[in-house]
């Protein structure tokens, strides 16, 4: 059953793409990105809310667009948006190719100030947590896509603020949670890459830059369109070469 | 008010020492060394459960040995836990010298099984919310001890599964969720490095070895005599050229 006549040589460049936090942002900048390049398959925008993602739903009528519900902290809607890619219409057994884990929040947590639990767990919660349960959970679509086509890729969407090396000053006394939680997402990288070799899935972990969206605000030196364009390109050439490391947008190795 | 008589020229080299998870493993470990050493003035051995902590309560009458019972969970205990060292008879107007992060868990997480969320929760909640939840109650103590001796310490208990560069091999499968909590504790340790730089409060991680402890299981090559003299000897030394640094036990540095 090869749903969309996608087999192991007729189309090999053809890929099929899931992202998640599809309806803003850099998200909604990759959707559009994708839909420009005929090497794309299937692109299904995960967004928690479809009602309200007008932008979204307003890309139009391309047959390659799929919507689906999924909120990173809420299991039943991971594995709902997991049955529904699925499904013939969808990628079925053809399976994912690449598997793009950009959801991601920013609370602020001040370090000088009382205790605040709640800042840092829910930003846990939703960029490491949230993303290694879609990840568990979305496994067996990216499994069928390595039989089809002998490799499959997870991009998590990391940050500059996931370097221990590039650590930034007092900025980061607001953004430390935050910055915790995404070398904790680099972790899982440098970990399920290791982990998930033998099953020729790829984890690469990619900054999106500084980026002017309602997270990285207006004086952010980085247009969706720029950074989305350069993470759309390169996500469609990961392999085995880029397996377990970590990049800027554009293509440059970033030290961890 | 100097209440041990601990003064600026004095007694310069002297410090004083914190040490939460002091119960058992390395911290206990790290107890015994400090008695050992005439430079340490007072040492303050946290843990969970007082009653049932046999093992630190044998340490004998020495009288700068001092007890406090916290839990990295519970923030009225590290509250409670901070009013208790600030008293007289403990650092007093003193303050602290140096405070060590070395409490910790490890709850084994599958990521190639179902969705887990409680256990890189807790494993979070403890290693990293608990550690960062015990710094911003007792900074205020480490300011004290700036005040009278120009530099005080903050020591994170580490992991060598904190290093991107140095991440194991499958093994770390069941590791992940313990993985993630130490590399969030390095960026911790890097943020806050740089945070603190201004108050003269030093921010250090430290990996103790693979130890033969509870956690570490015995088959780890080194012993907790090794490692707690180790570290002990090497955090009696730190000062502004390891803040926001990255090391072994034996002070050799490790690649984030
Ligand atoms: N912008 C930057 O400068 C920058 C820099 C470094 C890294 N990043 C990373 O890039 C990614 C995208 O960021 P952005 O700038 O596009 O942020 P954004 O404009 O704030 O958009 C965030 C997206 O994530 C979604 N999201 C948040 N919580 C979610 C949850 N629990 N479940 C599902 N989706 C959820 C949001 O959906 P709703 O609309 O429903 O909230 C939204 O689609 C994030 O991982 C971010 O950390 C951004
Ligand atoms: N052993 C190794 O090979 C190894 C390697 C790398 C890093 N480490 C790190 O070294 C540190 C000490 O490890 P260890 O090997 O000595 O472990 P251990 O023998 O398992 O002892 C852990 C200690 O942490 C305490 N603790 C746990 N949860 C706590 C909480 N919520 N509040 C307060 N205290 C709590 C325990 O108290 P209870 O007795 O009350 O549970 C105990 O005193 C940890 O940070 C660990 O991650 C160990």
């Amino acid at each position: 059953m090869y749903s969309s006549g996608r087999g192991k040589s007729s189309e090999k460049m053809k890929k099929s793409v899931f992202i998640t936090g599809a309806n803003r942002g850099i998200g909604l900048g990759l959707v559009k990105e994708f839909l420009k390049n005929d090497n794309v398959s299937i692109i299904i925008a995960g967004t928690r809310n479809l009602e309200t993602s007008e932008a979204l739903l307003s890309l139009g009528d391309d047959t390659r667009l799929h919507f689906v519900e999924i909120d990173l902290e809420k299991d039943e809607t991971i594995k709902a948006a997991f049955r529904k890619t699925q499904i013939d219409d969808l990628v079925g057994d053809a399976g994912l190719d690449l598997l793009i884990n950009n959801a991601g929040i920013h609370v602020p947590l001040d370090v000088n100030a009382p205790i605040d639990r709640e800042a840092a767990r829910q930003t846990y919660e939703v960029n490491v947590i949230g993303t290694l349960s879609v990840i568990q959970v979305f496994k067996p679509l990216l499994l069928h896509a390595v039989s089809n086509n002998g490799w499959a890729h997870i991009i998590n969407i990391s940050s500059i603020m996931a370097s221990m090396v590039h650590t930034f000053g007092p900025f980061n006394r607001h953004w430390c949670g935050y910055s915790m939680s995404k070398a904790a997402v680099n972790m899982m990288t440098r970990t399920l890459s290791l982990d998930f070799m033998k099953d020729k899935i790829g984890v690469t972990a990619i900054s999106p830059g500084w980026v002017k969206t309602d997270m990285g605000g207006d004086e952010a030196p980085t247009t969706v369109e720029e950074s989305a364009s350069g993470l759309a390109m390169f996500t469609m050439e990961l392999g085995e070469e880029q397996n377990g490391k970590y990049y800027n947008y554009d293509s440059t190795p970033i030290d961890w």
